[in-house]
């Protein structure tokens, strides 16, 4: 399996790709091939079909596209996809893991066209399918699919982005006409930053506080035209561009006003509450509360989508930065790869990559299996690992960039163009402290019930010598630890929400280290599901690469809580930076890229190839 | 001072603009008067004349330009201002802190125009101004000042960034025809990511190697026309196009190829060394080493002035971010910037990049003075304040941009076009990783000589509970034992290049700590001057901020070397929440950032402003 002979120089672009063609082959692709179905974790075949599709020229994104030219051609994009019929928006709710696999695999190759995706199909199209009943999925799920009614989702406001609850659009029901009259009370309550709303959306899901026989019921969710079948905008709705974003300008993000806007009682989305003839409002879910969660629960997908991309993304800009620090030289024989300022720049986020991939993939499964029983944990998780897979992006991205100089900021190589178009990620679908809090405050609570016991960090001989259950010990503790501050120190300052906001950084550190505690439980299931010792080798390197890193990240929370001696930290560093090297000098790391398998299509960047070629194509 | 019944929501974008207009009025705008002209040290009627040009329309980018148009624009925009004439090219020998305050106020506004004009002036002007003897003035000073020849700097090759001794371009005198004959041996010795050479320039200062008479002089510099007057690219050199970067695109990066191209003697930039008729080869310095130190020593006003390009703009990304979370309510009465999370991610950088301007603005200083005896400690300060203003601003931006959720992403709000455009700052003009060994190695090296000697940290009373000295000596300790471990590992590890590279990581981290240190002794010593209460009281919170943040964020260190108990370490977190506390309830806050005195053009996002207008104008 070592074929110690193989120069780092020599490193080619073939294995990376080829692992997914190769299946069943022996030898040197049997052990990528393994830990990309592993990471990957299902519907390989339909993704395979997916980047089929996507290997056409169609998709191929040009830089010098005008603003328009670029809205335009992301269109086109969608509807090409969208006609290849991979998965149908139903399959939001009925095949939640084959509607994820086909729409993941666009953020491999264009996040505008992800996101333009994940507006329709997701956001609009999943609400459509969740929350709507059989007339709402008879009428539009077939022109969803075929994105012949491009849909948009109304729930920002200009005023309220993270409190949906407090959203001001009103949706007032009339009996005398049996529908509801839509408005925008002010211009802070105008839908704002709709996807798809400036040009080509004609469905939009509005979100709104329902009124009827006079008593408030608050946030529901409408399907509402807001462009007719030849794409002008309905009277009784104003919209606005939102104008130039820095980037990401494939999505045409605008802002919407209703004005008396007339719809049809049969506009309200209700399965989970409906509204009479009469006007009588009913609801199988009585608690007010629950019945909001309901409404806005199906941006759980959305979140895992791109937190996935954020984690998809990664492992493309990882294979460039690194293939590129592995053939450029560096004063005379060295490359550049040979510091261990790029190694620790790289190999962490790869390891993180894989620990982030198997802890979503973990959530998804879990969201798929639709036991309700488990729905608060899928919320929960899925809000932590959103912010936590896109924090860890932001980073990973500026890592890769600065890794390849200069080469990282031209747009040919590709590192760049996701670093910015993806900058959104980290404050849409929920900004990532307030979703972090979701993740902690049962965590807080339930240390306030424990808080009369002790807690104790774990021995230093606990791991009994095995470093990673070392480290799962001290990263579970670091979770209560954190959490049993965080209630003391809000107890302390009053135990009400500006007591909450004035220790909102504790908090905010209880999610972040949950969700690390979570992935490294997840990549060590993972990688001991594994029986083969070729792709076993490089998954336990990084397994162990994750760990110590998370642990030497977290080495003040340690040694401030006399959980690790000053030896132990110092030793931690060590091990981070021989575990890097460990990587770098044998095959180990080559396999884990491949086992990304990423895609040919997605990986155009001339450094990654020959950086000595650049500009000869 | 403290009028406390102000409330935060009605801060207004005037006061911000008005401190340098109400010069010696009474009252309430004299401290923030007082905090600019102390942050920003010279020529502030200058600076004002500066930004009156830089608010007519011709300065308003525009988003929706083309790639081709914004290059035009900018070349455009840099003529304006060359026409202008602020200052002369020569004043980069002979007054270089109005050369720096001219070319500074660039960076408020647009970074395309700022690098294009630095490339011009700093660069390639400079580098005539202070290797060329009078010849070269008065051949090229004038036509640069006006900008009708506009300038490139060809140091960089394809394969040669950081390693400018390595570059392969080579220079061979030829008696004959008394010429310097100019080639490019391979791809990658051409001149890479050579701004201007793209479209508009006409000169290049060209980095080659000399040889004349046999013998190889290392590394020299060349005037060498690129292009004729009428724009025409010369024969003897080829010119690609670099492309489309993702950001930037205002300034025309080019490859650039030469083929025997001769250029009369008189090319070389010859006052360090000079080629004879026949050929013979002399110079003033007898060392080879320090001669190539002397040829690139152009590079340290460049690095000062992106040093403080990225503090500037990090100036008006706060300014707009702090703003927008002081008006922009959030779950009923409270404002964003009642969270905690908001007041770190916004107020510690803020007083941050207090620190780094006092540290930017005391390097300047020494550089101008031109003190021999001073110029490795203005090399090494300059080349790791660019690192750590650089990286700085990274986090910064970020903070910035993600503090406004999606508003932050809004080319209109301006934070995200600094946030990309700057991008570049942290690997140009020096890789920052490689910068910061060169203010790292002179301190490891004197570490070494002190290895026998005891090293302890300050004892727990030592700062005599003046928080401010506490830190300082705290930092001072860390740069010194990083210093020592550093030392320690590389001889460990064979002390050779090699264990150079495998311990790079606490090599940088003795950089970081030095700068960190210098810089609040800067900020100290800035603050201790100010005799007044109104503008000191809030540069002393700035400062106690500083100093609290900086110990927080090195708490591993400090616990791991026993510099700190676990109590201290506790404290340090809540005197950082606290200070942002008392910044944010106070009039303190308000002063601080119109003690930037940022002029009004700068400031044009609707976020800034009435952020419900969004859209209206």
């Amino acid at each position: 399996m070592h074929e110690t002979d193989m120069s780092p120089h020599t490193t080619s672009i073939v294995p990376m790709v080829a692992a997914r063609r190769r299946r069943g082959a022996s030898g040197w692709t049997h052990a990528p091939q393994v830990i990309y179905e592993l990471l990957t974790g299902h519907h390989v075949d339909l993704r395979e079909r997916v980047f089929a599709l996507l290997s056409e020229p169609l998709f191929v994104t040009n830089p010098y596209d005008s603003f328009h030219a670029l809205r335009e051609n992301t269109l086109a994009r969608l509807k090409r996809f969208s006609e290849a019929h991979f998965f149908s928006t139903i399959d939001y709710v009925r095949d939640p893991l084959k509607f994820a696999a086909a729409v993941e695999c666009l953020a491999f190759l264009d996040y505008n066209l992800s996101i333009k995706a994940g507006v329709h199909f997701t956001l609009c199209g999943g609400t459509v399918a969740k929350l709507g009943t059989r007339k709402h999925h008879e009428e539009f799920i077939p022109r969803l699919d075929s994105c012949d009614l491009p849909g948009c989702f109304g729930m920002t406001e200009l005023g309220h982005g993270s409190n949906v609850s407090g959203i001001e659009t009103s949706a007032e029901y009339d009996p005398s006409t049996e529908s509801f009259v839509i408005n925008t009370p002010n211009d802070a309550a105008s839908k704002f930053w709709i996807g798809g709303a400036a040009q080509h959306g004609k469905l939009c899901t509005v979100f709104a506080q329902l009124t009827t026989q006079g008593t408030a019921q608050g946030v529901h969710v409408f399907a509402v035209r807001i462009r007719d079948d030849d794409g002008r905008v309905v009277p009784g709705v104003r919209i606005e561009d939102c104008g130039h974003k820095m980037v990401l300008n494939g999505v045409d993000n605008g802002r919407i006003w209703f004005q008396n806007l007339k719809v049809p009682r049969d506009a309200l989305l209700d399965k989970m509450a409906q509204v009479d003839r009469d006007g009588t409002y009913s609801s199988p879910i009585a608690n007010k509360s629950t019945r909001f969660g309901v409404m806005i629960g199906g941006l759980i997908v959305g979140r895992l989508l791109i937190a996935q991309g954020a984690v998809d993304a990664s492992k493309v800009a990882l294979a460039i930065a690194i293939r590129y620090s592995r053939s450029r030289p560096q004063f005379g024989d060295r490359i550049v790869m040979d510091y261990v300022t790029h190694q620790r720049r790289l190999l962490v986020p790869l390891s993180n990559v894989y620990a982030l991939g198997f802890a979503l993939l973990d959530v998804k499964r879990m969201h798929a299996r639709g036991d309700a029983g488990e729905s608060r944990l899928v919320h929960e998780r899925s809000c932590g690992l959103k912010a936590l897979a896109t924090w860890s992006r932001v980073e990973t991205m500026q890592y890769c960039r600065e890794c390849c100089g200069g080469q990282g900021y031209l747009t040919a190589n590709q590192i760049c163009v996701f670093k910015t178009d993806m900058d959104v990620d980290v404050t849409f679908e929920g900004d990532n402290t307030v979703l972090m809090q979701q993740t902690a405050r049962p965590l807080i609570t339930a240390a306030a019930k424990n808080a009369g016991s002790m807690l104790s960090p774990p021995a230093t001989g606990h791991g009994g010598g095995c470093p990673i259950r070392r480290a799962q010990a001290l990263m579970d503790f670091r979770t209560d630890a954190l959490a049993r501050q965080a209630h003391v120190e809000i107890a302390r300052a009053g135990g009400d929400e500006a007591a909450m906001n004035q220790n909102l950084d504790i908090v905010i550190d209880v999610g972040h280290a949950s969700m690390e505690a979570f992935a490294l439980r997840c990549f060590t299931d993972a990688a001991a599901s594994v029986v083969d010792a070729a792709p076993r080798e490089p998954l336990m390197t990084a397994l162990r690469l994750y760990a110590a890193s998370r642990l030497e990240r977290a080495t003040k929370f340690y040694l401030e809580y006399g959980a690790m001696r000053a030896s132990e930290a110092a030793q931690v560093r060590k091990d981070v930076n021989s575990l890097c090297g460990e990587l770098v000098s044998s095959r180990q790391l080559e396999l884990l890229v491949e086992g990304f398998g990423l895609p040919e299509c997605a990986i155009r960047a001339p450094i990654a190839k020959d950086w000595r070629a650049l500009g000869r194509s």
